[in-house]
């Protein structure tokens, strides 16, 4: 358990043993991604890492969560700070901490449409369009949880790997959150109509100001690159286009700021009308 | 002009000619923000490298800010995509630009409270704390200027420089909003009660939600570090303490996500006084 391995060694141990493929696993990394991903019961995981320092962090973390994990002879390994970042992308920060997962089960759409809806008011889904940045894509998951949204939906082509950065930046929000990949997003906003969704998309030259806008009980907000905004195909799907109130010499947002920003107006108008 | 210039020759270049210090400049990248950096009259520059390609919008960009530059024979010079990223951060998103630049002179913050509020409604100011992460820093900068606040204050201690990875998250915005480094963050929090500003703390613990509070004309967001909140004498500050509505499963937002939502709740209620 304190010898500390070689990320070779690691490598070997992580990828030689299981029935899944090895390049469907992935690390996350940093204190509340893999303290959320241990807590998980859905999250099969394969050794946990800990900088030399941090063993009784770990061992306390992965108390609860042997049962799910592959290798239990030694579930914790240590390893110094190069050993660590051997095995991470260049510049993660890991704090000390980086777990070997699977990836969870997608969720696929019309499942996920075909629940119902929870609880009282608005049921918010949260449509990215051309988001490649895995720290975006992952503060989005993030703010939908904490906003009470009821998923993130993503074009699988150039979507970012649901691991590593993204895990980091979702800080935890990666277990809860369903983040639904899609083949064609038009053709999900089009079955999300047909589930009784408002289509919403935010444009800084839109007209009407989101709040502005009684987008119902179901609504789906989409949001496109930074670049390039929405795709046309997609932009035609939305039954409304709205702006946030922002400056003329600064109009727009970083995309993540954006999603909180409109979250937080339609949860807002939740707990208004929960409260009258 | 079309000669690669290697890392070394322009460095010498770079640091070779003028009055300031070298340690003083930086580099600028991303287009935003290297737009932003030329098109802002206070901002000195020396020299902006454009990537082999980007010949034709590099000199279009240094069209009107020549007399602003140092190195007047050759303000443009070509490299190859390595040649970039020999001068830049591991992983920087360049996008084709980068621009060597001197400091913006910093604003202080007590000419910055002498100065009449602008237009109606309300002033704000953010104030962070402990917040050393420059996308963070960067991201609240933009969100500041998209919202429509006077000004961004933190720490000097621990405070990222006012450059690259901060720059490119800010957009364009740290040529516009200004950024108030302060010795003492508590005594600059008396300064702004004086100057009539009431202190509102953001603390995912606290009873009230933000947008149950009147803050009247001149407010100060404060927030902390997302690890340890606002220090003890910082928060020994705050006039008010307030939250946002979030999960109770997933409290808590990424920091700049968190400052443009109560940006957000600050301005629309504004939009809202000047539409009442």
């Amino acid at each position: 358990m304190d010898r500390p391995v070689s990320a070779r060694t690691h490598r070997r141990i992580a990828i030689g043993a299981g029935a899944a493929p090895a390049a469907a696993e992935s690390w996350i990394y940093g204190r509340h991604a893999v303290r959320a991903a241990l807590a998980n019961p859905l999250r099969r995981w394969r050794v946990l890492i800990a900088l030399a320092g941090h063993e009784a962090e770990a061992q306390a973390l992965v108390a609860g969560a042997l049962a799910r994990q592959r290798d239990a002879a030694d579930p914790v390994r240590v390893l110094d700070r190069a050993g660590i970042a051997a095995l991470l992308p260049a510049g993660a920060v890991h704090q000390g901490l980086a777990l070997r997962v699977e990836p969870l089960a997608e969720p696929v759409l019309d499942a996920l449409l075909r629940q119902p809806m929870t609880g009282p008011g608005r049921q918010v889904v949260v449509v990215l369009d051309r988001v490649g940045d895995p720290q975006n894509v992952g503060a989005v998951l993030r703010s939908a949880a904490a906003f009470g949204a009821s998923a993130v939906l993503i074009g699988r082509h150039g979507a970012p790997p649901a691991g590593g950065a993204l895990a980091k930046a979702a800080s935890g929000a990666l277990e809860t959150m369903p983040l639904v990949r899609v083949v064609n997003l038009a053709q999900a906003l089009d079955a999300l109509k047909r589930a009784g969704f408002w289509i919403c998309g935010l444009d800084a030259a839109a007209a009407t100001p989101l709040s502005a806008l009684d987008l119902g009980e179901r609504a789906a907000l989409v949001l496109g690159s930074e670049g390039g905004g929405m795709r046309r195909l997609v932009r035609a799907r939305c039954d409304h286009l709205a702006r946030l109130p922002t400056h003329p010499a600064q109009p727009t947002l970083n995309v993540s700021n954006a999603a909180a920003v409109a979250l937080y107006e339609l949860f807002r108008d939740r707990v208004l009308q929960d409260a009258g």
